[in-house]
């Protein structure tokens, strides 16, 4: 028996933020100094390094659940099940529901039982719980209803990633740019086909690393609340990323039994354009091979990085083929990866 | 192969916060309205319903990850196992980490993922989690480490439920009376005994019922800020809870295939001590008893509602024998069922 992802989709937010749209932010450093380049600059430079040049914001009226039910409608469509038939509703997510006038985090009900009771599911035994995991979440979550449905108590699970980092982020910090809103969700079932789930890796570095990633205040110190925002060490979590993710990912292959020939896409966490790339450079480095041309499918450049939405929505996009030059066919075996907060590292080796 | 939880540990806060405290409080209705009696009266009123006398409030300088760790030491103390060997650290609360001077939930990293820091763990393989599921958090911690350990992808778990509810309370609503501080930890391990999880049943109602409990404004209708509080219907869950909780613990104890006259102790979400007894006293209808004295340990009037804390901290209590009058020895079945926000209902039935 294997667990199969059996249908996808996705949300994309209707409001386009370009990079243009940064050029009268005042950006500052951490310590609140000024940074020595005007904003445009600063935007080239943004771009260069992370291949963003435009993200997505929902809508004011919209919340995380909002968008997170509306790519589970895709999903099971897409599969053809019955709603009702369904075991579980993961949602994994960071920040709860963040409405856009408020600084809180709504997490009660869990944004699962909106979710459910947005999809007019009625079945009480459709069990709805959050998975809080950082940017790895949404992947977390896929193992989990694998090991769900391997220990016999679920045949059927939505696993949505979802998030909406636009209502967290400090205008007045450069990393502010990288942050997207965005939805992905997928319908896992149990099959006795070959394909599905072959091999999963997981890990947590939480004794130097738990605070690379967290929530922080302004870099204007001019505002003296104490509002805080997402705030990152992106030199702490490139060489953490660097370092760690090639050899989950090598692990979880080795795992599998596939051989490094045989992957025949890779589909890792949108977090910024230059890190994903030295990741799976180095990933093929420890095979002694080179990374093959078009391996790794990107959305960075027009979606930004919607934390647990990046990967189910570039893995729908891909099998819609909206992602150009690039498709995933019957057989293929690929890696999914990512990388985040808490810092988490997970990989799944899977046969589509 | 049974799951077993081989030790417990609880964090009690110190601050105790007793009813002639809220005394001095101004309560309204829900609509603004002013209540026709002095808080006096509310208070003792308060009293008769829910059994408490007084709750715990963490000390200032104190967030709910901190708890947590202090609750997971003594478990793991407890279990006598090397914290090094976890497979997983699940945290359930409901509102993250809230800072005393803070409206804000703080939730990345995760809770895990601080707890873990705080426990100075190193294994990456120990991955830690959050899971948000309303007050039965803990004990659906408690059923997907289960899973795990089924599944062949753990054999040691830590779960933990901790929150501190005193900072997400409205000063103007009588309901602010229930909440409290704290936290619950178990050791969770595959055994070859007789002893551990024999059967377990899980539900969410979210069609009608998903936000019976919520995030929602002030009731004094003088402040004009929009930060929101813990808020509930209260009557709605009582019924809803009535209905459907002692139905969910009769599934599950028919599950088990243990009959009604060997249960031992019901180990109930502390939420009301009136509805908690009416949902036990069902629970025997169900099966033609009558209650048995005895049979429902309680924790609540010293120590209120701590959301997914009550039910680990009050286990801890009566192995402890902290709980007059009460005990739970080897060979006793027991059940936990517990009910909140979701709205979530959950049972083990286990073998102790």
């Amino acid at each position: 028996m294997k667990t199969k992802i059996t249908g996808t989709g996705s949300y994309i937010p209707a409001n386009i933020e370009k990079n243009e749209n940064f050029h009268n932010h005042e950006f500052l450093n951490s310590d609140g100094s000024t940074i020595n380049a005007p904003s445009e600059v600063i935007v080239r430079k943004f771009k260069a390094i992370t291949g963003i040049d435009e993200r997505r914001y929902a809508k004011s009226h919209l919340n995380t659940s909002d968008i997170a039910s509306f790519a589970a409608e895709k999903a099971i469509e897409n599969a053809k099940i019955d709603r009702e038939d369904l075991d579980y509703i993961i949602v994994a997510h960071n920040y709860g529901d963040v409405r856009h006038d408020s600084q809180q985090s709504d997490t009660v009900p869990s944004l699962a039982s909106r979710v459910k009771h947005l999809l007019r599911i009625k079945n009480p035994k459709c069990v709805g719980y959050d998975l809080l995991f950082g940017c790895p979440g949404w992947l977390e979550g896929v193992i989990q209803a694998n090991a769900f449905i391997s220990s016999g108590i679920a045949k059927k699970c939505l696993v949505i990633g979802a998030e909406t980092l636009s209502r967290v982020i400090d205008p007045f910090d450069r990393d502010s740019m990288i942050y997207s809103d965005g939805a992905g969700a997928v319908i896992i079932e149990a099959t006795d086909g070959e394909s599905g789930i072959i091999a999963h890796e997981t890990a947590t570095y939480a004794l130097d690393e738990a605070h690379f990633i967290y929530f922080g205040e302004t870099n204007n110190p001019e505002i003296k609340d104490n509002r805080r925002y997402i705030k990152m060490y992106g030199r702490k979590i490139y060489e953490f990323a660097l370092t760690n993710v090639p050899v989950a990912m090598k692990s979880c292959l080795d795992k599998s039994g596939f051989n490094i020939s045989d992957v025949k896409k890779v589909l890792i966490h949108q977090a910024n354009e230059k890190m994903d790339e030295a990741i799976v450079k180095r990933f093929y480095e420890l095979h002694d091979m080179k990374m093959p041309d078009g391996i790794m499918p990107m959305s960075i450049g027009k979606l930004g990085n919607s934390s647990v939405a990046t990967i189910p929505t570039l893995y729908n996009m891909i099998l819609n083929g909206e992602i150009e030059h690039q498709d995933i066919n019957k057989g293929d075996v690929i890696i999914f990866a990512s990388v985040g907060a808490g810092m988490n590292i997970n990989a799944i080796v899977y046969k589509q």
